[in-house]
């Protein structure tokens, strides 16, 4: 029995299990170090009062006949499915979508994971680099990209679209060549960059051109406070034939444990040869996922009400004052950073630098865990993610070693 | 951008879809039936009580600094995972496993799809024939499968083991080619057989010398009560070097929404380059996956304690006195059946007949919604799987509606 020769592909581990590696290696040799995490981007703030109310009300709900459901296509979980659709349609998308045309999952990342078997192998694909790395290794997984390239640091056969501070991290589309898909993520991770309203207009005409499908990672479209950018692609005009988008609870309601997210793929989202994705989608789901927890979605609605809302807002703020703190304190320390306005990543630029050893001196000298900004692609190299998601002590200490220590 | 030519190789909808498609145009018809379902293996009874209390405390501890964890890598949600690693070792496969062998998931089917996914599409398949569509739909999306074969009613290059009455519905394995993939399920869906330890050395001895992976999918073991059969294929020896095991929570306990499902893959289990497929299979499931629901761990967490495993074993008795009520009607009604003892499932044969009629007629004249057993495969014909999931009074009332109309 053969080894898969597309997962042969993949380089080391994925990035986060890497990260942790070299953290227990830390503390193999410094037993007592309090390593604070500000790398991997995972939320650490308890659930809010309504929310876990929420939650509670299901459990003990599931515990009754009436309040009892299965596989989501009985009667209660559809009823349920329906509800949640209903209030995303209307209260994150102001209408701008159908419920019929939103999907939920357990997440944006496995949704991902998911759109890459719906494509399959004999797609090109684009992604921003530097970018989360779920959208390469998922496409490598799956054979949609040709090998390691040792010499470039990439895969052969993705096109990489360079996002740096020189272009306002948003690709210089001229130079770009014809792909199906177009992984673009806005809030950014990791750069924290936010498309503007225009930006995002010039990438639809584009993909509109090259008859190609857009999957927009819209994971931290929570945290923009400033209305002025777009919080989902389909504010943008045309793009219902050209995009889907994929959407979490992970980030703006602290769901990363609990687990639920979405993917919206409008009705003209078509093939070449007419028919409609969402069809295709609808049977890659049912094939091979089983519908998202039910407690999860019960919980997800109270967060949709007006209560739910306002402890959302409070939610991303705390996270916001956080970023704007790290921001503060590289600022400080003389070092240039991006992001972390419109979204809870902060992108610190260490000119002439190679990540990982930057990524090392900070954890062994100030016991802080980054992300080394390599680790999302060639042009991360020179850059550092600060992560905003922590307590706000943990925040506080970990910036007040940086000025400390480098 | 074309469509995925895999996916346009499937045939109509998934079959539960299509079921359900039938059962509102019957409900279109005569919107005053009161249709009773016995065909999709959807759990109907409340979560017992101490599960509950599990799954409300979790709700609970989410809403608190102690409480709260993020993604499974977290220190609370690694210590949550090994908890429930170890539970599972110890209680369920009686340290026939070992707690590292064990990946918690969202459910079996989400893991058969992750699983096909691993194995890629330079893979060949065998399955019982009738088997669970997922392993054939799920194959065919990745491309491990020929075309669609009209005339035989089956895909191309994939080997269909028949699995009747006639040979104890267990394969004739001196007449099946050598493939590297064999997906075999007992407690069988859909046909309710249960292999013996003697039939599974067989089947393990088959696979060593063709080395060749099994796919274990023992998502209804814990309804064996004849403790003669094997409820794992760890059970048998020599198995840990070319199988892995897919199971659930979904049906012994009632998580069929709560979603949470576990794989085990034992560290001798090697591709032929002697890497293991244990390292692969972390790899996927860390890229593709982001865990399971924290509060669906913890109540199964609760399910495995002395007072979870009573209640579970209720739960398990309810749905086979159900089986017992419809098997004893089935007979009364001359029908001879099989399964329904040591599995949730009875597969009543219908000599001479095609399912599909069989299936509307019990829909139209009863208003019972089965499975018509060719949507499991050509074996699969003249035969209808009836359901245990469902509510007792349901289950007899079904059972004195056929009594009458057929």
């Amino acid at each position: 029995m053969q080894r898969n020769k597309n997962i042969a592909k993949l380089q080391m581990g994925y990035l986060f299990p890497e990260i942790g590696r070299r953290r227990r290696a830390l503390l193999e040799k410094n037993p007592s170090a309090k390593i604070i995490s500000l790398g991997i981007g995972n939320t650490t703030e308890p659930l809010t009062p309504h929310i876990v109310d929420g939650l509670k009300s299901a459990a003990v709900g599931l515990g009754t006949i009436e309040g009892y459901s299965g596989y989501d296509d009985d009667a209660k979980g559809q009823r349920l499915l329906q509800n949640l659709k209903e209030k995303l349609a209307e209260k994150w998308y102001s209408a701008n979508v159908r419920p019929e045309e939103i999907f939920i999952s357990d997440g944006a990342k496995c949704d991902c994971g998911r759109l890459q078997v719906l494509f399959g192998c004999d797609v090109s694909i684009a992604v921003q680099d530097p970018a989360y790395p779920v959208y390469v290794d998922g496409s490598v997984i799956v054979g949609a990209s040709g090998g390691y390239n040792q010499e470039k640091a990439l895969f052969d056969g993705i096109a990489y679209m360079r996002c740096i501070p020189e272009n306002d991290f948003f690709p210089d589309l001229t130079r770009l060549p014809r792909t199906d898909l177009i992984y673009f993520c806005s809030p950014n991770n990791p750069t924290g960059a936010v498309s503007s309203k225009e930006q995002l207009e010039r990438l639809i005409k584009f993909a509109q051109g090259n008859e190609s499908i857009i999957i927009f990672d819209a994971a931290y479209s929570a945290f923009i406070h400033d209305r002025s950018f777009p919080r989902s692609i389909f504010e943008i005009a045309g793009s219902r034939s050209v995009a889907l988008e994929v959407n979490s609870f992970s980030k703006s309601i602290g769901y990363t444990g609990v687990r639920l997210g979405w993917t919206v793929v409008p009705d003209e989202l078509r093939y070449s040869d007419g028919s409609p994705v969402a069809g295709d989608w609808s049977r890659i789901t049912s094939t091979l996922f089983n519908g998202a927890s039910n407690i999860a979605q019960y919980g997800a609605l109270a967060a949709l009400d007006d209560e739910g809302l306002k402890e959302m807002q409070k939610t991303v703020d705390y996270y916001m004052e956080n970023a704007r703190i790290i921001k503060q304190g590289l600022t400080d320390l003389g070092i240039r950073s991006y992001g972390g306005v419109n979204s809870p990543y902060v992108w610190a630029q260490f000119p002439g630098k190679q990540s990982w050893d930057v990524f090392s001196t900070i954890l062994e000298k100030a016991h802080v865990v980054t992300t080394p900004g390599s680790g999302f692609g060639p042009s991360g190299e020179g850059f550092i993610r600060f992560s905003a998601f922590g307590h706000r002590e943990d925040v506080r200490e970990a910036v007040a070693r940086l000025k400390r220590t480098l």
